[in-house]
């Protein structure tokens, strides 16, 4: 107790007592004064010591229960967690392996000269138009000059936006420059979007397993994320409604067209359900489509947000899977009456996005470059598809490793047998100079799992018969050896 | 209690009852079903009607106290509050007014073509080196191809980084790349600092009045903003011990160089004296240095984070004000055990910066050619610095209008005599078409203020004796006529 006899509530000070006790307790844990299973002191004991009220020392604990901090044992008390699931602290000591694998996933990682990545979601630089966009960005610096270089609107540069509702049209996106938003990416989309309607304690749906990026963005709002399964035609409909009547989120977020990581995509029927729900229950739906444009065998990948007629949907649009991800532009298509509040969080971000690479990606899209670029990238990508499919066929399923063709995209979701963790199969592929990526970092139960990721967008078709050939080796050995790992929780529904 | 008697708690959710319960309430607010000074139920009679505790009420009423939903009158009850100082919704009703002052702040409003702005302190378009800079970009392009355009690593271009140790260390600083994180404006810089340091409940110290950017940013991420008045020597010391004492702040928020907006530097006394606090009482400070270069007459504008022995700054340098603010660039000179959490935060904002422009950049600094600039610059800004000196000497001082001269920087701070609000005066210039940017957004208190902020980035030479010249004579008759506003709050220190 003499540890904390020490802390000290200040009774005159504004800020509510059980918050400075929190603060206290937290500091403690976190400065590692307190260890993992230490016990706190009982309620009543606490109290008389510090002089406090009861309820103070009851909120506080709860507080703490709250952040991760600690747990309580019924008729035991209440202790401090061990691996603490305390947000920023945790985040540092997981950092050396997930981080490993967020930046892989965005192609960050230095990988060896003689490495197949089939890690990197992310398409390789020689795809990149630079020579016309070069061009482009000439001519906007002789045009505009020093405007080129001002704070561009928070908004976005309204050509641009006039540009995109063009754009958006040929999708089925009836939309105007009023209600689009300029954003630096997908992810800062997410970002703003949380800033704007995500408060400490709201709840977010997110599908299981979705994209790292959201789910650490939607944690440091301080958000509660709930889980639900994706299936192969999107979420379980039943699952969603009674989430969203437990914990009246504050909105869902969603892929519905091949989602990162599955590639799954919803049916027409679960999209139009979806729809249903948001409006029955008034919840805000954020539609991440990084990649609809990748529709193989004429699948239809209608957006939600074309089918939005009560403009209920945040329609988020990123270019870096198709065009160029450093130049970290992406758009927001808005509900008319949620204008003011993104854009304050906008605003609070970062001002605005850089105004050079708007306006030459305007003259892009006007000039019709865009539309050949799609093409183009559409004719490559099928072409890795079809070899990756035809791969798949040839080496994953003798193995007895599952999987579903996904409609279109990058990505494909493969399954291990029962007792492997694909945590294990990536060393053992890293060591092998192919990079997978593991499935574990698309849960947020943070547990191992069966599933891994094979994309597409960072390798040459000559290189997916090789890397899968390979794989396939690895994976005859490592599922021969006796099963090592502890996994202690699966996905038995995924 | 018929509206109280629909609210449903779900005893069996993950989710606290009391969390349940408070959303309710706030939702019921922030809708219109509850308004302004309506009282809510006794706590007792709600825990009867919903079947819970009564600890469970006691609770979501702090909640909702804390988070500006509601207040309390001792002996009479709970009731709504008012002018709602909830959050969101706020910044949505107050949005017309204030938003436009800050975008006036960075020059995004459209002002008319004979409109004088003092109120941008964003340098105008036709001093951005536009020419060299698109030569850098095509140098760039032809040297390093699609790399430019892809993913680059989330703490910066490493090149760039090098670059900007070795321009640091010409201003005292001795660090290490590994210690820079490339940011995306200093704006960007401050929302990082706030995710990875900054949780729901903590307080953070800021001078008052500060930047209204940064109140936004620490706002949003639900802290408690503590206040401590700045003098023309730096903030009050003796305060600020207290209040760290008191309300053992995150972090604190201070520009010791040309603060903005008023211009004020620290003495060199105080400034050991920040470090030396912030060393006892071990709280991180954010030191914003967004126009240190521009200091005249020989003034020393050393950074704290110069005299940092202890690395324990987080220094935020901005090119926005000497540079060109569309490029969205900046950086970070953290503490060295800090980078993990700096470099997550930054990962889950916007992943990373644009390589494009940090590789043209990273060519400028090498090139020398930044130095350059910087002396183009200074000479610039000097010359009209000094015509403002003369005109505030020749029109200001005899109408009574104080204040004090700055030593470097872009910002002017003048205070009306007592009665008078610059918020009125602000709609007198307009009307007349001079523009000047009212004290009242720079307070976190929202009130009404004698002060305001002239700058001079926007106003060419021969616009500031004229603009003045009709600034005085607007607020002449302004003077003389009643002050007819009701002031509901001064700030009687400043």
């Amino acid at each position: 107790m003499d540890l904390f006899a020490k802390i000290c509530i200040d009774k005159n000070s504004l800020e509510h007592m059980y918050i400075q006790l929190f603060k206290s307790i937290k500091n403690m844990i976190e400065q590692g004064v307190l260890k993992a299973n230490d016990k706190l002191p009982p309620i009543r004991q606490l109290a008389d010591l510090l002089g406090v009220n009861n309820v103070t020392i009851v909120k506080a604990y709860d507080l703490l229960e709250e952040e991760g901090y600690v747990y309580k044992k019924i008729g035991s008390g209440t202790f401090v967690k061990p691996s603490g699931n305390y947000r920023y602290l945790n985040e540092q000591h997981k950092y050396p392996v997930d981080e490993d694998f967020r930046q892989m996933d965005r192609g960050q990682i230095q990988i060896r000269n003689n490495m197949i990545s089939f890690a990197s979601a992310t398409p390789t630089p020689d795809l990149f138009p630079v020579e016309d966009f070069k061009n482009l960005l000439i001519e906007v610096l002789d045009r505009d000059k020093g405007s080129a270089f001002g704070y561009q609107e928070s908004q976005g540069y309204y050509p641009l936006r006039e540009s995109l509702v063009s754009y958006l049209s040929a999708y089925g996106i009836f939309t105007h420059a009023e209600n689009v938003q300029i954003i630096s990416g997908a992810q800062q989309g997410i970002d703003v979007i949380s800033k704007a309607f995500v408060q400490f304690g709201d709840s977010v749906i997110v599908e299981s397993p979705t994209y790292t990026g959201a789910i650490a963005t939607f944690k440091s709002r301080g958000a509660k994320i709930i889980d639900v399964p994706i299936f192969e035609d999107g979420m379980d409909m039943a699952d969603l409604e009674g989430k969203i009547l437990t914990h009246r989120p504050k909105l869902i977020y969603a892929m519905p067209n091949f989602q990162n990581p599955t590639g799954y995509s919803y049916s027409q029927q679960k999209k139009q359900k979806l729809l249903e729900l948001a409006s029955r229950y008034n919840v805000l739906i954020v539609e991440d489509d990084y990649l609809s444009e990748l529709s193989f065998h004429g699948y239809e990948s209608a957006t939600l947000k074309s089918l939005d007629i009560q403009d209920m949907i945040i329609y988020v649009k990123s270019f870096s899977k198709i065009f160029m991800p450093g130049l970290r532009l992406g758009f927001l298509v808005i509900p008319q009456k949620l204008h003011h509040q993104i854009l304050a969080a906008k605003h609070a971000s970062d001002i605005s996005t850089s105004g050079l690479n708007q306006r030459a990606f305007d003259l892009y899209l006007r000039k019709g470059i865009w539309k050949q670029h799609i093409h183009y990238m559409k004719n490559i990508y099928e072409e890795r598809f079809e070899i990756m499919v035809h791969c798949l066929e040839k080496y994953m399923a003798p193995l007895g490793v599952s999987y579903t063709l996904p409609k279109g995209g990058l990505n494909f979701w493969l399954c291990l047998p029962e007792g492997y963790s694909s945590n294990d199969l990536y060393h053992e592929c890293e060591r092998n100079n192919i990079l997978i990526l593991p499935g574990s970092i698309f849960f947020t139960s943070q547990g191992e799992s069966r599933y891994f990721r094979l994309s597409i967008a960072a390798v040459y078709p000559h290189e997916i018969d090789f890397g899968m050939k390979k794989l396939s080796e690895i994976m005859e050995k490592f599922l021969k050896a006796k099963a090592t790992s502890n996994i202690n929780a699966y996905f038995p529904i995924l």
